[in-house]
């Protein structure tokens, strides 16, 4: 049925039961997992398309790492070979040398038979792939990267917030997060609707939150804000129609479009989405939801530009620290 | 690929073509095809879901005709025996006897092989379909069977405004009410470009047309605003994803969105609408578009019932009629 690519990670209640990542080695200041941090050595693969991946290329920009850790970025139509380098020359990652990001997950296990995601880090001197665990890699980069971190890069996790930060994200990830894809990826009409209830009940106590607040923790933006945009900005483009997340629009929803255009407008947030790729991913990969291929024209992103106004809230975006450059 | 069940409509380039309507009997006054207009003889079958169908209903109702011409609907979920009264006790229309509209079509001709569609107006006294060409339905209610109109019944149709009506409708037809389908049935990028540019470039038309005048011809309702209603009624419900019809929601749309819901908040145009018929309709009849069968749970409706401010715009919705009475 609809979710047939993702059947292993379909319940018999028809939900979505997202698979658990497989590589969870982390690269940290003092080596311990055996993988430390050092300028030049890593690489980071992400999709534009994902949202998972936006996280880490949102983090890796805002504290300047772009020197530290390269980036590769896969083509947004995923076959049955998975995630392909085929926007690079002769369709191979420069660096790595592979067509196919699975390569790098053979490398390190040639018994993998699980879904290939993105983001992963790939040690460049070995080819393995060191870890796909999303919610690591960025977390990691905030508090293990310091040493290369740019000068005036924000503090995206600080200590004295990290409860309120990890409380306020797991009830987001649960129903937002990867509550769209539940709702998407249903295969049943009782599971798609508790996904439904669960992602707009969240949606709407999250912008509670936000109506008065700038930003979800804290005065400034965190990890929580950047988890929360990279769904929100995917919501109208894809989300709404493609995986039947129609209650409103966002742009309906006063509060959190407003607080989604702010962060778009934010040096290091509007400049690393691209929404060509985010269309072009879910409309021709999906086939089970979209048997056709073809992708929306819609919607008018216009409205992304438009003053938010949330500035009267107070706050600042970087708090002591200062904006990047432009890319 | 997409509109494989409408393989016979698509052209070469991926475009959805319309297939001609293939009865075309006039009910009449004077009887000159046949078929004189005479009360109880004849029965209009319609679906609550088709847009089609949905004028003669609603042009019905603001008649009076009720009690001259009986109604018959069928089930808002069409399988690969086409449309069934399985909402009748026992899965048979009660006057007509039969389980399938398509009965109706061969029993007038054995030889049909198109695809059936809704509304036809079937003969009680054959069980022979007469027409199912729903331009002239709707316009020879208006025309042909004023001796059974109700005391105050509008006229819909008025010889005055009778070329100012047909021009107006002509390409609200091609681009917006046939347009959505066109849209939605495309089975090429480009063809489906096409017809959302043609579709939202008319809207934008119509838009404009309707910022300063109430209704589409005159000072008051006609078979016009009744036409390009039962299209926008749907919009969001089904067009908007489930047709790839995104560029923007009816509510993003002010004039239209207005104009719509001061019609809906008209007796004898809300009170005809069944959300619940459209949405089943769509979304589990085109296996082609929707391989799940999952109905969306959006949108939310409540805003059709939110004032349109469109009375300052002058006009009367029934003119020199009155309305009728709620149903």
């Amino acid at each position: 049925m609809a979710a047939a690519q993702f059947g292993a990670e379909t319940s018999s209640a028809g939900e979505f039961v997202r698979q658990a990542n497989r590589f969870t080695d982390r690269i940290t200041a003092d080596g311990s997992d055996g993988v430390p941090v050092e300028p030049g050595r890593y690489r980071l693969v992400v999709s534009k398309a994902c949202p998972w991946a936006h996280r880490s290329l949102i983090v890796r920009g805002l504290l300047g790492l772009q020197d530290a850790l390269s980036l590769a970025v896969v083509d947004p139509i995923r076959d049955e070979r998975g995630w392909r380098f085929s926007l690079d020359p002769a369709g191979r990652d420069p660096v790595l040398g592979i067509e196919f990001l699975s390569q790098a997950y053979l490398a390190r296990d040639p018994e993998f038979t699980g879904r290939v995601t993105v983001p992963a880090v790939v040690d460049t001197t070995t080819g393995q792939v060191v870890t796909n665990d999303y919610p690591t890699i960025s977390l990691d980069l905030s508090t293990q990267w310091r040493a290369y971190h740019r000068s005036g890069a924000p503090d995206l996790y600080p200590a004295a917030h990290r409860a309120e930060i990890d409380a306020v994200m797991e009830p987001i990830f649960r129903n937002i997060n990867n509550g769209v894809y539940r709702a998407g990826f249903a295969v049943s009409q009782e599971a798609y609707q508790h996904a439904f209830d669960d992602l707009f009940g969240e949606l709407d106590r999250v912008a509670d939150r936000l109506a008065t607040r700038r930003y979800l923790v804290g005065d400034s933006i965190t990890e929580a804000d950047i988890r929360l945009f990279t769904t929100l900005v995917r919501f109208d483009a894809v989300y709404h129609g493609h995986f039947k997340c129609n209650r409103h629009k966002l742009t309906e929803l006063p509060v959190l479009w407003a607080y989604a255009r702010d962060l778009f407008q934010t040096p290091g947030f509007g400049d690393t989405v691209d929404f060509d790729h985010i269309k072009r991913h879910y409309y021709r990969t999906h086939h089970e939801i979209n048997p056709s291929g073809i992708v929306p024209a819609g919607p008018d992103l216009a409205g992304w530009h438009a003053p938010s106004g949330r500035q009267v809230l107070g706050g600042s975006p970087f708090g002591a620290g200062t904006a990047p450059e432009s890319s």
